[in-house]
């Protein structure tokens, strides 16, 4: 599912032609500089190599630091709620979207610590916003369909949110943004995430089905069944659009755009918990590359988080057992990255210390 | 050794008779409040746990946002080294103390992005630095003696140097620091840190020997040997000052006496790496409690911090194989702290966003 994909034109197809290589040379010489600074050599752990990735991504070093980091919530529904995968009604996704306008949610404290914008794109709300000032209003439609009878989507819808995703991401950059965070919200997305990650990752789906944010065991066993169904169906679908379609929700589409959109812009992308995992290696298989792009900025003690992330070969910063989404895991890391950024700034070499 | 201490009347013996008790009550309110916060109720994990820890510490709920951190950074020479202990030469504790001050270390860029401001106190250094301006001059001795041989110093030392900690910790909070974070540096200080936690929680030498910032197998085979013979030599003596003293040295009792005085002004106390959990095992047998009003801000590789972690009940919030020490884990961990504390003041109730 790797080979030359063409993309309708558009935000998404224009992403997918500008990705460039990492630049092995930039990290390159951010390790060298590691050396030089005044610290025994590696002593700053993963920071140093977190510094070096930074400098590969934005081919600068050293790597500048992020400091207007922005996160973009992408909200949307899913028919497979229906199907009782999870304890919450869908009308949460919608009253939570008028939360993160208002500033009372989770994403909203913890993006105010470090000083992040919070956008928030209706890319698939069952429900009409339209009302909700502050909100992105990119509905492409009113939820998905229940992926356990059916599609999810068309491809045509697909192809919509992957460009609703690439445009909020260029849109952010070009108004300076320096740092982009995933974030998103859909009561019930952790089943199609377990399911995307399952097709792309060709595991056994009851290894990546977790319990998102509390079920028990009876709904739990009907989950892996749901996902389980899901996944044998997508292993009939040739290309990776149309398992994103069959299998996928409409804000993790966007997400995948919104990713690949901004690695395209070398602009570093940090990666939340699991939708958004599921949303990279949904983005890794439309625009092979796109993952050295990424961070991981949190550990999600979903099963599927771990699959997608060693399937990516990304290691997160954090691991304090966040299990929220919406942004809030990788929020929580962005101080991370600049700090790491700001060590190859900042330091002294032995040299200006007057040593060799 | 946790019995009734009596310690001569100056800035720690105040601290240890002003230690109030962890506020069960507070924690429990903050308890309360994240079951009523727009999220699934402890779906931000340990996040929530840290918010009603600073409930507890700071006998309010919701805790206040730490606003205005500061970083102590106790410097000390150590006359182990004399027995090769390190590949580093003793002048380079000093010589950072000039970086500290120039603000080209670690220490320096990690503090600038998390706005903390540096404190650097000469508490033990071997050198004369009565010339470098932007220093506290507490020197209490000159380095200490090679514990190998016998006492690293006498205990109206390290009477002196806990009396120094203490005083900078509450010059800090009188100034309106509302975050404290321990920060050290020294030559050859992880062999006195694995003696003292390898004396406090009764470990096996071997156990808590690490291979500080960098030395072969035969420096660590002779490492872990000093090590073992001080710690024969603590186990005779019967007052944890006289413990300290024996095998301690002047920035790790500096940073004992910063740590009692911190949690005694119920100001959240932040603790680094290996050095900074010798130091605060050896405050929680001179001053028992301490540890409750402490937050373990990194995991050091280093084998002896986990055995102090363990033996304190405290779990570090971030693992990035971080081994300079200086204050820069505790440093990177300060957003966390402030993150904790803020989703507890920001965030709307399932009540306000018209759910019950």
């Amino acid at each position: 599912m790797t080979g030359s994909l063409i993309f309708p034109p558009g935000p998404f197809a224009d992403a997918v032609a500008a990705i460039g290589p990492f630049d092995d040379e930039a990290a390159a010489a951010a390790r060298v500089r590691h050396a030089q600074l005044t610290k025994p050599a590696g002593s700053l752990g993963r920071l140093e190599e977190l510094g070096c990735t930074l400098a590969g991504i934005t081919r600068r070093c050293p790597p500048p630091i992020p400091t207007r980091p922005a996160v973009a919530v992408f909200a949307g529904d899913h028919g497979v709620v229906a199907s009782g995968v999870t304890p919450w009604p869908q009308s949460i996704t919608a009253l939570m979207v008028s939360n993160f306008v208002a500033g009372g949610a989770a994403i909203n404290a913890l993006a105010r610590q470090v000083g992040a914008r919070v956008e928030v794109v209706d890319v698939g709300v069952a429900a009409d916003l339209d009302s909700i000032a502050g909100v992105q209003h990119r509905n492409v439609r009113r939820g998905t369909a229940d992926l356990l009878l059916g599609p999810a989507m068309t491809t045509a819808d697909a192809h919509a949110a992957l460009d609703v995703g690439a445009s909020v991401a260029a849109a952010l950059v070009a108004d300076g943004h320096d740092l982009l965070v995933t974030g998103e919200m859909g009561i019930g997305n952790t089943t199609p995430s377990a399911a995307l990650i399952a097709a792309f990752t060709r595991t056994d789906p009851e290894a990546v089905t977790g319990r998102g944010t509390g079920i028990d065991d009876v709904m739990f066993a009907h989950k892996a069944k749901v996902v389980g169904n899901a996944v044998a169906r997508a292993s009939t679908r040739t290309d990776p659009v149309s398992v994103l379609a069959e299998v996928g929700g409409l804000e993790l589409a966007a997400l995948a755009g919104f990713v690949v959109a901004g690695v395209a812009a070398r602009v570093p992308v940090l990666v939340d918990g699991v939708i958004a995992c599921a949303a990279l290696v949904t983005a890794e298989a439309l625009a092979p590359g796109t993952r050295r792009g990424c961070i991981a900025g949190h550990r999600s003690p979903e099963p599927g988080a771990t699959v997608a992330l060693a399937h990516l070969g990304l290691e997160p910063l954090i691991d304090l057992q966040l299990r929220l989404g919406e942004g809030t895991g990788a929020c929580l890391a962005v101080p991370i990255v600049q700090a790491a950024a700001r060590v190859l700034h900042d330091m002294a070499t032995f040299d200006e210390l007057g040593m060799q």
